[in-house]
């Protein structure tokens, strides 16, 4: 399998995590967001939204959305899970997997960002958008989960909701944020971070990390 | 079961759509997304995210993210089917839905227009920006369909694809979008007007529509 992505990209970092997790190996071919690499011909005949990451099967099929991704890894290659059995589990993993993926994420990405700084604004209001949304996001995902049993988002095996919070940690850091009233999230990230699976999918250990 | 919505939310729209076509009967309690109503205390309670929907079972349990519920849906009533039985299909259906509901949805809400105003730009450039994010995430999902048949977006019956199509075509429309080079998520929702349970679920014809 192939993994088109970029290192810092925290959709691709999901992927990464899912395979890593299910023990399959992959290659890479990086595409530099801030270039528009994921925007030029050959990759939008794979994936027409231009938008990274996707998923090339050895058989040339090609699967995009990271968390499309993660839902056929699970169905495809069952062990060890990455959602729960029960319905009503797997529906409050997915909600909080959703709520990064949906409310956080497409928000303070690249390239509304830069329709932010298009709109005439300088780097610290476009620094100040990104983390504001990063901070009430995540505080809102603390919330989720607050409750409920560690060291993981949801009890003691990582899930689709670790898989998403862990990348989503790194941005948020990235602008600023101050995540010291987040307990459970840094908790989770803490009980990720020990596995091989999260560590080796960092960012910086990426064969295209700048 | 109850539906914690808004008429024009076209997240609250899937919910009602997955609903009726699983023939689950629901009552529907509003909040007026321009008045805040969702970020009332009883309702942060329910939901933290302080966003609409989210779907309180009879014994009080409250479900939120609208795929999670769709999810949810699927595999607690199964019939009639939302998403095809092969993966790989699964992982196509569930790629369009995320365009939509990751890439286009949360990027043109009312709470991120409602950034972009406090950033200083009035209402053509919100509306600008809306229509941009419609028109171009629309046109991408456009030929993510083109080559496949239909009427529905994936094939001769309404999946989680078109559950998300429908509502945001509306909201196109609401911005301005020109969908003409759109012919096939015309076709498909064409297709999902002749059902009752689309029909049916329209904003229009809501007990708490304006």
């Amino acid at each position: 399998m192939r993994l088109h992505g970029f290192f810092r990209s925290a959709a691709s970092y999901r992927v990464r995590i899912g395979l890593a997790l299910k023990g399959l190996p992959f290659e890479q071919t990086s595409y530099v967001l801030r270039k528009g690499e994921q925007r030029g011909a050959a990759y939008l005949e794979k994936n027409p939204q231009g938008l990274v990451p996707a998923l090339e099967l050895d058989d040339g099929t090609v699967l995009t959305q990271s968390l499309a991704i993660l839902e056929w890894l699970e169905e495809t290659h069952p062990a060890p899970a990455i959602l729960p059995k029960d319905p009503l589990a797997r529906a409050r993993v997915r909600a909080f997997a959703l709520a990064i993926s949906c409310d956080i994420h497409p928000v303070q990405n690249l390239g509304v960002l830069n329709e932010v700084r298009a709109l005439g604004h300088d780097d610290p209001q476009v620094n100040g958008w990104a983390k504001r949304v990063n901070g009430d996001g995540l505080a809102a995902c603390e919330k989720l989960i607050a409750r409920g049993k560690g060291p993981f988002c949801f009890g003691d095996k990582p899930t689709m909701a670790d898989i998403c919070l862990v990348p989503q940690l790194g941005n948020a850091r990235r602008f600023g944020c101050d995540l010291s009233a987040m307990p459970r999230l840094l908790e989770a990230e803490a009980a990720c971070m020990a596995l091989p699976a999260f560590s080796e999918s960092v960012p910086e250990r990426q064969p295209d990390a700048e």
